[in-house]
């Protein structure tokens, strides 16, 4: 090692001996400095972890103490593991809850490819539930999508919704962006209602996504209105946990 | 069954011959009809489910599809089951995120008794985390503050909180709510950015909270910061995923 070259290890975890002055536990303080080193930018997003090995001799602990820092935070979604590849700081990708994006939008915004895996499309009847949640009289024509949405190819989301047919004519209409397509229409949503919770994911929906069921997602249910309040838009939004950080500002 | 008493699983399921008429799968329309039932309020937030097999005799179908609807919506965290005492109605408490809330103001606006379980309350030097995250100069102090949030006896989040020494002398003055701890102190946050994520939950918080490791949980990291954005607060909450619903109007 140079003098003038400072190893990624050494920039995130600092002095080896600098672990001995505190009574926390060893395996808290490692994850105290990365979690730090991703705060700060030494780590950014996406970039990969030095090895568990190369960690426990430039720290002096045993390799068992490394692991249990890491596992941690995968467990808290900091940090991914990918099979034979190592370990990864966490893309985060940032759904602004103050602002009415689409989807694609947000992809877009950390410089990603949005893209659609079909799993249905098609034009029915309004259920109950349909007719009560956009405000339609019964015998009412809708549209319904659902589809994986990819990030780079890699799937992130499903996304399931439903717009009166009035608003949209056909969801093959709909080659990216709902939200695109409803603009094209003149009837762009500019106000929604949005609901989240975190609930572990289903088993049938875990394969589209390439996930083991169980895993935490956020459902994020919106109801999208036009400026006089009519609805335009019901849909409900499986997020991975790991991906998608939602931000309010109050 | 009197003439004039119309039976819950009646008011729920309706026409027991309606399945028919519909080629969706048996156990997607009773789902469909439970959910429908709680949004319209045929059946209330908390109350009981009728027993499966009351639902398989009126609807006419095996007690295998109602298992399968049923368990579909507890994975959902739409309903619960406790062990011994049936299907419920999950309970949500609705976390507005335009407005700034205190965890007290939450629990009691859906008429329950806030409380706290104290897990760990001291006096600490500010680590270089918590310096950057509250803009202290280092040698500040902080007072940090971690329990269990109970409504009406039950667990349901795990608040972690820092807040500079200046703000409050000693967690010991904090019986109930934090905010308004702060608001005696003539420093209530008035602003905040709420970031919001899905995780598993980890072994060590599932004992406070009482349930299964890996629960689904939504965790909300909040800097909460006075008109000249000085910062007073930084928390970090573990909120559980089938009890807590959090809403965003744009």
């Amino acid at each position: 090692m140079s003098a003038t070259h400072t190893s990624l290890v050494e920039r995130i975890f600092g002095e080896p001996d600098s672990l001995k002055d505190n009574a926390t536990p060893l395996y808290l303080q490692l994850q105290s400095l990365i979690q730090q080193s991703i705060d700060n930018g030494v780590l950014n997003r996406g970039s990969a972890l030095p090895a568990e090995r190369e960690i426990a001799q430039y720290m002096k602990v045993s390799r068992v103490t490394v692991k249990r820092a890491i596992s941690e935070l995968v467990t808290e979604g900091l940090l991914t593991q990918r099979q034979g590849a190592g370990t990864f700081v966490a893309e985060r990708m940032v759904h602004k809850l103050d602002r009415l994006n689409s989807f694609s939008e947000v992809i877009e915004s950390v410089d990603k490819h949005p893209d659609s895996l079909w799993i249905e499309r098609g034009i029915g009847l309004a259920s109950r539930d349909e007719q009560s949640r956009l405000n339609l009289p019964s015998g009412s024509e809708v549209v319904r999508m659902f589809r994986v949405r990819m990030a780079d190819n890699t799937p992130v989301a499903l996304e399931y919704a439903v717009v009166p047919r009035q608003f949209l004519d056909t969801p093959f209409d709909v080659t990216g962006s709902l939200y695109e397509a409803l603009a094209k229409a003149g009837s762009r949503p500019v106000k929604a209602i949005q609901k989240l919770r975190a609930v572990a994911l289903e088993e049938n929906y875990a394969d589209y996504l390439n996930i083991e069921a169980g895993s935490p997602v956020i459902v994020m249910e919106r109801r999208g209105l036009l400026a006089d309040n009519t609805p335009v838009e019901y849909s409900r939004s499986h997020f991975l946990g790991d991906t998608f950080e939602f931000v309010a500002e109050v």
